[in-house]
């Protein structure tokens, strides 16, 4: 297992084109631009942690193809002991970094990938599967970060891939040969896709067969030649080219560092092609992928959670108003919402079942519910501690007039709390509270795994609701015959 | 294990003392009478479906005292498995009841007292653990149900019980004798007391030196000398007189059918006392009672919530209007509350840990969370139920207009929906929504295993709001030191 | 203008058919059977009132037909301020019932019916508006309490009237000759009918060419042959049968003593005819009572809401805990709720405008905002109330227990609260929370004045979405014609 | 009256000191930073508008002082209409800046002070009021931009401003002499300062006798000697240094501009004095000028919110599922909150009364309720449109790779949405949407015109729960005598 440094060094080997604000960034030091740095440093404590013995259980796991300890995060899950583990690793590590640590996408992408190639083989008599399995181990052996790669740029959404102005909207190949597949297309928020070693490429719907060429899976290096990619703003991006304070969290930063990447006429060998026009699976693999992704939001969010209630009880402390019944009370109820997503977490992983191919999937109706949930409580959450944390988040002076030798003393003066505490502490907290509570952060909550509707429209699905109607019927004394079915209806 | 059948047997042979609407009851025919039978049906449920093999797994275990196949309501949690057994068999009774079938509380109380006797044993020497267990083999030897009996009359709540007018606003020891004690006082809200064998008291809070004789715990008949039931009015309560429809659940009922129960001066022998002033352990019994119990609430809401929703559906379906898409909306987001319940309690389970005693103990903080959600998400789920269910429920005629001979061809006329389905099938489902979405039903929602203030205040306690603190300082690259304790402010 | 007496009185001279739990009413004893009683008394307030002299201005006012002084639910709105005392006389008088008083219905439906028919005639040459001013006149004078009659029983909601497989499902003309016209149907829901003297059938909703024998308005009174009233259940209906306690608001009763009106081939005179067929402005007399209606809720509910509060914070003292930081913040939060109620009602009164008749109509879009939010805020107002209430408004026992000589004392003695107060006095509070906080009274709340969905509907009619688009564009630095229309897209 | 122009040259002409990060402007230049151009530009459509024929009856009003025409925004209400149309004014202008324009601070505390000042006069006989009036009448005839100042730094919040270890951290009277006074501390989250003529000062709450010298106000130029402003940073301020679009509002900027404004032994004569030590009267202004305050939100609120309607249903339009039923029902849920808010101002004006000095107060009942709803719900819109806008505004890439010669092209290739529309358009509203969904905006709603709790303390204060509970015991039949006044209760 690489350790972080490793990791971190391995990057540098990359011969990658990451274009920021316009420039196209020298590949070695793509993992030092500001804007960049601090995904890279939470990216890199998923590979310290696991050589942390504090953290072995849950960072480590041993592989199911080779015996050999791995980090969980190249796992396929193999229990519900191993899916509650998971949420649990996520939230432990968000804890550390405040911040999203990019490495369970391409993590669930596999996990997906898993059990559908097993499913579709055995049924059309492929043999992805076993690529799979090879693509997995090499995963496993080199401890590599894959990005998992499914959402597409889809241009006119009332349209299907097929029928857009432009073919590209969606990823689709171009050309088969023997030796590969050639594709082309753009994939869009694609988090820590710069600083991943491969990507993992995924439809991202289900497909119809008038779609086949937009059906396809595949592995490919982030630097792979017709490979590039267009780092994506996020808000204050800028400070990040200035002192420390301002930042909020300097060390990790915000959400994902999520980009475009483009794929223009990409070639990939059969080896690394796990779905070539297999549409009747399309759906299946983005379901399970959506699904473990969606698992994942009580943990991951539940840890940052925690540290913004931390943030925000420490800001009423150093302020004075700590020990106030109102302040007691709204941070009570952010733990209350914070655990509430993390249950959702629990339970579908509690409630998870095997695969035909032996690996274990989440509960789906529960994996929805909890994402679905991160959509709105985020924003409560978020919403209590700007007001807890006060209105100086959004009026604070930056950081160089705190450094102004004329004034410098004003801005001490002035924004100090309780006596006691610097007030360079109170505005550190009052920053990391506004890089939390604002702008990406909760777009990412709201979008991240797939937005509300796309939760929505899985329960009527899972949910099972004939048999919740025959319940009623059978309490309600009503002979099911007559009612369950109602004629169709005419007119509107 | 008893039946159904054998369990109502049961009953007629108490000499119990049951007064409903000022009139006492002949104790044979308790379980006949309208305001009751139908909690003693639902109750019989947890009877006979443990003889149901379809129902086996989730019904019936193996005690760990004898061996022997037992109901599970009479068992005590060995695994983490035995806990989410219970929430399932929780939901999956209600879905049969679409009400409350109150063994429960005496399970909950039972598994509070197995693990608290053995801390308070191993702690003070006592021995009321031995004395718990052979009370617990009686209750599954026999197939006992039992009545968990902890809410006290309370009367002033800013005084404690020694401080009250009437000393006998809590249960409290009025006598000790070489043979047992005597109790004096009341309990409120008695959930299922009056189809019961047996009730178990507990204390209602954690007693201080000075209410010494206030923490009690003892388990006595329901018809020992000295005891009388006064049985609570319900919504709707004069409809069971009448006819079926308008009662909406005429089998089942609604809510736990709850009663005042009077302890005048009553004698319970020793070998069922199982704590007699130890103050310092009537908080822990007291805390782990709510937390089983809060456990339960995502479980059997879950399954009556589904009830609800079929309810709804149905109406929809039958109104015509099941096809719109705000309605369809509204019922997957009744679906999305009534799941988030159940996560909390599958959560909870599922992050159980073992006790001294080696019993399984869910874990507090969620099964807090979900009771907290109950108290809330529930308003949510019935408004929405009363909002596609139409304003029928609040102005329907009785079910005699339909049966009077010059007018019923009017019901029966302007009161269908779509013309396929009979117009009772539609009042009874009216009725059925009307049954499960006011009155009653809510406010159990509210105050069952605590008001929402009582789960709040564990919040503080259990949340570990100070790690969370650290977090924040971590990430904001403060040292803890000069922030951690600011010093006491003076002033207001 | 009659007094409360001489309303009641006149009420038993009507030759009316009213039907209760399948039982045919005497005529003259319809205000007197405890179902009804309730109500009476409270629309008896809207006439007492108006005698009062501290309620003068909000009662009474000066009518522009006659310039008598009238009562004000007789009176067509003049001006804003006729708008804003219209709100402030409904919040007054629910201070006073606790409920509805059902007078509003027949207002509203004047009113709507007023500027109406004046532009029916404008663009038509009809002569209604002359016809429904003598009709008004004639109310004015004999203080005449109107009902609105204007929800059908819409068998199949999929279907228009014409379509329904009985074509009664909507109230419509079977016949007309040179006196008048014939029509039948039912009217469901109706508020006050029983203990009103005409009622003023309106169309449900905007009719299409097709269904232009639906589209009929007219007066006829209550009792006028071929006419029958069903009366609907309420929540704890029977209770009204024995004492008074149990009842929570023995006076007044609960919402508004709703009936199922059957028409049954009814014939009315040319001269109470106001819409014979114009489909056109069908739509425009619906929209308009439906904004008069929805404008009421802020007042009415408001009102009843300033109840509930009320209760709540005196059941609070007299149970210990009125001083409780958690208490006193969810009152303020009730309040913060019902205030939210009132400034809709007062806003949209505000705004009102004049119509080409010369009256007053309120903001609709306003009005309907006010309605909406009484769907939700009210459920959260009784949720708030049933909270602090305690768990005792589902358990209490009955008045006749309170009355055993055996176990009255019990009674008493453990329901007491503070030891100043009597038991009884806690008893009837808790027992007018349970009255005003469950069942029909959220019902009501619900689907009063159009379930939220009517709301919705009107939302997007009324609000300008495409200023709002322009705005956007603006700022946005965007030209408006590239963005304005995107052609129709094909595909799904 | 000046035109925006006039406004703009007579910044110029200030020897304002403004520091931004860390640097001293220019006096001449501090129009034209970047980080103030837009909230200047805002500021100065408050002018400018006053000239618009359309708007005139909005924007101006003849002085109730000299009787000549004045900008609206230097007027002293005097009548409800007036009320109203500052609501409608506020409104309509924040829809054409899509942000705060400042101007409404000043205005609000001249009419609180104007009432004030002529109420201590009569009761303590200074001479304030006539003072004002100069004050007042030279603002009006020069069209002065005042800045309202109320917000003190506060320290710790646990302690009154003479117990701080700093006594400068409210501001104060230091000295005074025979030509006037002398204060020192500092005013925070001043808004429109910098770009203001005057500013007026005010105690930040009710001060007692031992904080005399706290209860100053007085009108200063933000330019005296001892005055200088740190400038706040906001979300994304560095993007105003670089190109137009990724700005989102280019022109007018987000929220106000605030600064820390700092008072360091600034001399105030005493014409324009105009409280000094009167403690009894701090509360009365500060509530004065919050009331007028939260009138405001409704309206600025309202505009901004329907600004951001807009902006997401242009985004739904051009991405290609604006007629997706779960789309249109969001953006009605947002025409619905923006409604609410914009009631509660309508109402809070429409509901004001005269105050002694004949100036219009509004209802500071319903004033509060529509701020409080602003903290709620604008969270409530934002969060919808952050829904419905997608996830690209927290991943799109800088305008600069869109002007990159080499990927340009994928720019804007992959953001385009429906084919017809330019993917710089799609660009610029989802800039718009970040602009006005994340941090300091939201901020700003949480905390202008005070945080939630300041509003909730006025509840109790304001809302008469007294009568409310004499409402409930006269509805349950209860004498008021025995419950009124429970003794109070010993014990904890």
């Amino acid at each position: 297992m690489r350790t972080g440094k490793e990791y971190i060094d391995s990057l540098r080997k990359r011969n990658i084109k990451v274009y920021v604000k316009g420039q196209l960034l020298n590949s070695e030091e793509v993992v030092d631009h500001p804007f960049i740095r601090g995904h890279v440093n939470s990216a890199a404590l998923t590979f310290e942690l696991a050589h942390d013995p504090a953290y072995e259980e849950l960072m480590t796991v041993k592989s199911h193809l080779t015996g050999k300890k791995i980090n969980r995060f190249t796992h396929i899950h193999h229990s519900v002991d191993d899916l509650i583990k998971k949420v649990k690793m996520l939230r432990m590590i968000s804890q550390k970094t405040g911040t999203c640590y990019q490495r369970c996408v391409g993590f669930d992408a596999m996990n997906a990938l898993y059990s559908t190639t097993f499913e579709m083989d055995a049924k059309l008599g492929t043999t992805y599967h076993e690529k799979m399995k090879k693509f997995l181990q090499y995963v496993q052996d080199n401890d590599i970060m894959v990005a998992g790669a499914m959402t597409d740029p889809k241009g006119d959404r009332s349209l299907r891939p097929g029928q857009q102005a432009d073919p590209d909207m969606f990823v689709h190949i171009v050309e088969k040969n023997d030796k590969g597949i050639v594709i082309r297309g753009a994939k869009a928020h694609m988090t820590g896709m710069v600083n991943s070693h491969e990507m993992l490429i995924m439809p991202t719907m289900g497909m119809s067969e008038e779609d086949k060429d937009y059906a396809v899976c595949c592995a490919l290096p982030v630097d792979a030649p017709g490979v590039l990619h267009i780092f994506g703003r996020q808000t204050n991006d800028d400070r990040k080219c200035e002192g420390e304070i301002d930042q909020g969290n300097a060390q990790y930063g915000i959400v994902g560092g999520e980009c475009l990447t483009v794929l223009e006429n990409v070639f990939v060998p059969w080896e690394r092609v796990f779905m070539c026009g297999e549409v009747e699976f399309s759906g299946m693999l983005v379901e399970r992928f959506a699904c473990y992704h969606r698992q994942n939001y009580g943990g991951c969010k539940g840890g940052v959670s925690d540290v913004v209630i931390g943030a925000t009880a420490v800001m009423a402390d150093i302020s004075g108003y700590g020990k106030a019944a109102h302040v007691k009370e709204k941070i009570n109820e952010m733990i209350h919402l914070t655990e509430t997503l993390y249950a959702c977490s629990i339970a579908c992983s509690a409630e998870g079942k095997p695969t035909a191919a032996g690996s274990y999937y989440v509960d789906p109706l529960l994996a929805n519910v909890g994402k679905h949930n991160v959509t709105r409580l985020i924003y409560d959450i978020d919403r209590l501690a700007q007001d807890v944390g006060g209105g100086l988040t959004a009026t604070l002076p930056s950081e160089s007039d705190l450094n102004n030798p004329d004034i410098g003393k004003y801005v001490d003066k002035y924004f100090k709390g309780v006596a006691s505490v610097p007030t360079e502490d109170r505005l550190r907290i009052a920053r990391l509270i506004e890089n939390m509570t604002g702008g990406t952060a909760l777009v990412e909550s709201m979008h991240g795994a797939g937005s509300p509707q796309a939760q929505k429209v899985m329960y009527s699905k899972l949910s099972n609701l004939e048999s919740k109607k025959k319940m009623a019927l059978h309490i309600a004394g009503i002979k099911p015959k007559a009612v369950e079915q109602p004629p169709a209806t005419k007119g509107k």
